[in-house]
């Protein structure tokens, strides 16, 4: 049996006892907890929840008194889980980054590490609202008649529909988990989650009414591990959850989760993460302090701001190439499937695109093609945009080269939108960073999370203005930070202990009511910005300034 | 607000928490966390169940942020179960007596330590069999076809039985007390439960197999409390419930009970304590030792052995004198009502008051009144002496006397048990006493716990040798110790811990293979002994000598 020091949620530990006997007459679960003492790693209190007692006693018996007890290891107490006549071949456990949009889930092997298998679908709760309010909404279908809910123990009805829908979905994740890894749903012994804090409370079925309220107050932000069975999940019974602690309404849980992944509280240098999600969250620090905010105002660029805008998904247009001279337009799509939208990265890279082949001016606007004198870059405008609803538009994709019924646009309002997208990120870090009294050139590294850091090219976010002019050795896209950071809690005390440090140490700066911020959102809604000179390495076309 | 220490198993605790506002958006469960923090007498950990967030997080937001936590006290940790507005008028929780044959509750207010109210009822498993081991049967129906249970979880449909009905039965005392003292069942807030190992079991669903089958294992001791409603009852939904821990499969919490109430384990003096329920329990010691032992073998003097015995119930004769030179015969029944049968004290006056009148001889066998030279006793003998299924039989009351359609009769049968009985009574003692190296003459106090204790006179069990020949002031009946160790438990941290101490320090003598006793078993089969130095108050009769 393995010696090194194991430190996961769930720990599988050996156990010996004598046989009982009239000399020896101790009851059978006293019998465990006495052969438990002193084989835990530390003082910590054991704690056997009632419903445990009959089919532990039951399995420690069958066992012939000896075999390997799993212990919950909770931040202040263990808990004996269950009882097993040999050492497992391996543990399971379920990582899930609990997204407003999509759920993404790795079983990991507590006892190596390994990811055994990995899975994820949309989320199911979408069909009663795409975005967090307009799940709110639904949540609190009777709070929002009756202003004060007199029965303490009231569960809203809409809040029961979606906390149903979100256990029957991440049932089908752990199913499809075990079926994929050839074990059974009850032998997942642990379950970590990063979401966001009304995810968090839709899925733990707390009442979200006050989450969107003015001062913005969640029900819970840290809140203790829960067994499966008491959130209604087919892992093992008494597997403990592990729910990402969250700092605020807006500041959720997956945040914390994307801080411990990127190592950023753990370092002496001073870095940054981003998230871009339906909000954009923002961190900067190091491992003595933690200042962080999320742009209610955020850029959105997971799909909901442009017309035409999707998720990272097959048929997205996740890369646009257009070349400034020969007006030779490149669109790859992942997958190589026919063109449905574009995803964040693309939206980006097109606008850089049309930017510097001077398609569109520093406002974001497309440029008059009659007033273009370039015939070239005439003839392209007019072969490209057309006409929609009164307003100009680019056509990204006809239909034919789409292979598809319909085109893909990019219309003036998706510019507009981009543009204010661009212009908050930007504002969000520059204020960030001015609040601790730093420049940009302080960061020794810029950690982008999410599919949005795994596509965007950062060069063609910088010509939009949109992530400071740095040289790109600083962007490290680190992917699904959410889903890593649950995979880590589930192997380690210390990463557990780190997300509660983190909860207590971090700073959190509201934007919505940041002057600084609003200044510097006006100041970035151009392209680069009207400052040109904070971008050195974007060219400015002189004929368009002013 | 009282500022005295308070220990009871549920405190409250006086909160204020700042209001949320934009500048402080700690989410409601954290604002009460961080408001209980340094307000509680230690530093072991709080714990919040989740389901009690929410209930939780309403009462904290409806109170305006302050008012009163109240936290049940657990062994190794706080567990934060309810908030209210105000400080309470009282806090209610319930003491209970759990017998095999008789529950006995009592309704106290943690606040000032006062009982509020009183109630009690037949132990409604009584229709599944009258004693211990016709429970366990019924409980086991499954187990004792299949030997080994497979699912771990598996609970055998007769224990289901057993324990709805013992829930339903507690929980019709719960509402009668509440009802008793004006307030609803939800606002009892704690329970404690004393009562034998094999009650234990049933009520808490676990599997009493083991438990009448060598080498006699329970499955459980020692238990940690539960809350209210993973046992079905209807107290407050996280009122915790402490189990009183038992030694083993015949010696059970309600003699921790009583050693707790008694104090047997609190003080310098060496003191014995007895206990005659279904089995005679005795407890020898001091602060520093205990020892104890149950008769298996014992006297069962609570209605079980003689055909006209019952309970300590109206109706029941609880006192006998026959005056030996008048043989004048004074029966005196509880309540005064028409009598119907014999409790032990009654049992112990009649067999005692036999023997002293010589109407029965040293081995308790009835004297043939042909044989009788004394007139007087000759033509008593004779007017109340009869034949019944051709043995001899004592006529207590008449069926005119009693007023009833029955006469009370003493059969030979009845008096063979009570013989056998009080020689297993004085054995238990002796052998325990004889095992510590000690005489009965170094005991200060003989506490007699229960009706037992309540109702015999002390005197006539010394004449028939049941009890040793002891001066009367050291006999001190105790009453209903069961009843009153779980009351202390509710009042009292210390109390708690001391339940736990005795179970991890007293020594348990196993009777059933002890030669010893079955040699003294053997020696007390006469009356008052075959050594009757050891009764030097006690007439013995010459010529019946040899």
């Amino acid at each position: 049996m393995p010696t090194r020091q194991m430190t996961s949620f769930v720990l599988p530990v050996p156990v010996t006892a004598e046989k009982p006997s009239l000399q020896d007459n101790t009851a059978d679960l006293d019998r465990l907890r006495h052969a438990l003492r002193g084989r835990l790693p530390d003082a910590r209190p054991l704690e056997i929840p009632f419903a445990r007692i009959v089919p532990l006693c039951r399995r420690f018996r069958q066992a012939g008194f000896s075999g390997v007890a799993l212990v919950n290891d909770l931040p202040d107490r263990w808990v004996l889980a269950d009882f097993l006549p040999e050492w497992p071949a391996q543990l399971p456990a379920m990582a899930l980054d609990l997204g407003t949009t999509h759920l993404e889930a790795t079983l990991v092997d507590l006892l190596t590490g390994q990811v055994l298998f990995a899975a994820g679908c949309e989320n199911s709760q979408i069909e009663y609202g795409a975005d967090i309010l307009s799940r709110i909404h639904q949540a609190t279908s009777v709070r929002r008649q009756v202003h004060e809910v007199v029965d303490p123990s009231f569960i809203d009805p809409g809040l029961a529909v979606l906390r149903h829908s979100i256990v029957a979905c991440i049932n089908g994740l752990i199913a499809e988990l075990a079926s994929g890894s050839g074990v059974a749903a009850s032998d997942i012994r642990a379950l970590s989650v990063s979401g966001n804090t009304t995810m968090a409370h839709l899925l733990l079925g707390l009442d979200p009414f006050h989450i969107c309220r003015e001062p913005y107050i969640p029900m819970v932000n840290v809140v203790e591990p829960m067994e499966g069975r008491e959130l209604g999940l087919i892992l093992h019974e008494a597997a403990p959850v592990w729910i990402m602690p969250s700092i605020g309404s807006y500041f959720g849980g997956d945040l914390i989760s994307g801080i411990l992944a990127s190592g950023l509280a753990a370092t002496e240098q001073t870095r940054m993460l981003i998230d871009v999600g339906t909000n954009a969250e923002v961190v900067l620090g190091n491992r003595d302090w933690l200042i962080a905010c999320a742009g209610a105002a955020g850029p959105a660029l997971e799909g909901g701001v442009a017309r035409m805008g999707m998720r990272a998904a097959p048929g997205a247009i996740d890369f646009v190439a257009l070349d400034p001279e020969t007006y030779v337009l490149e669109v790859r799509t992942i997958g190589g499937a026919p063109a449905l939208g574009l995803c964040g990265s693309g939206l980006i890279d097109l606008v850089a695109s049309l930017y510097l082949a001077r398609i569109i001016d520093i406002r974001g606007k497309f440029r008059d093609p009659d007033q273009e004198s370039d015939p070239g870059r005439a003839a392209f405008m007019r072969e490209r945009l057309v006409v929609r609803d009164g307003q100009r538009a680019f056509v990204v994709v006809t239909a034919s080269e789409a292979g598809a019924d319909d085109e893909v646009l990019l219309e003036q309002i998706d510019l507009d939108a981009m543009i204010r997208s661009k212009a908050a990120m930007y504002a969000v870090l520059a204020t960030l960073v001015g609040q601790v009294g730093l420049a940009f050139s302080d960061l020794t590294e810029i950690c982008v999370a999410g599919a949005f850091g795994n596509h965007i090219n950062p060069q063609r976010a910088i010509t939009l203005g949109m992530l400071p002019d740095l040289d790109l050795s600083v962007y490290r896209a680190i992917g699904n930070s959410s889903l890593q950071g649950a995979e880590q809690v589930l192997l380690s005390r210390s990463a557990r202990q780190e997300c509660l440090d983190i909860v207590s140490k971090i700073t959190y700066v509201e934007l919505n009511v940041n002057q600084d911020f609003m200044i510097r959102f006006s100041g970035a809604r151009f392209i680069p910005h009207t400052d040109p000179s904070l971008f050195p390495s974007v060219p400015v076309f002189a004929e368009e300034k002013g």
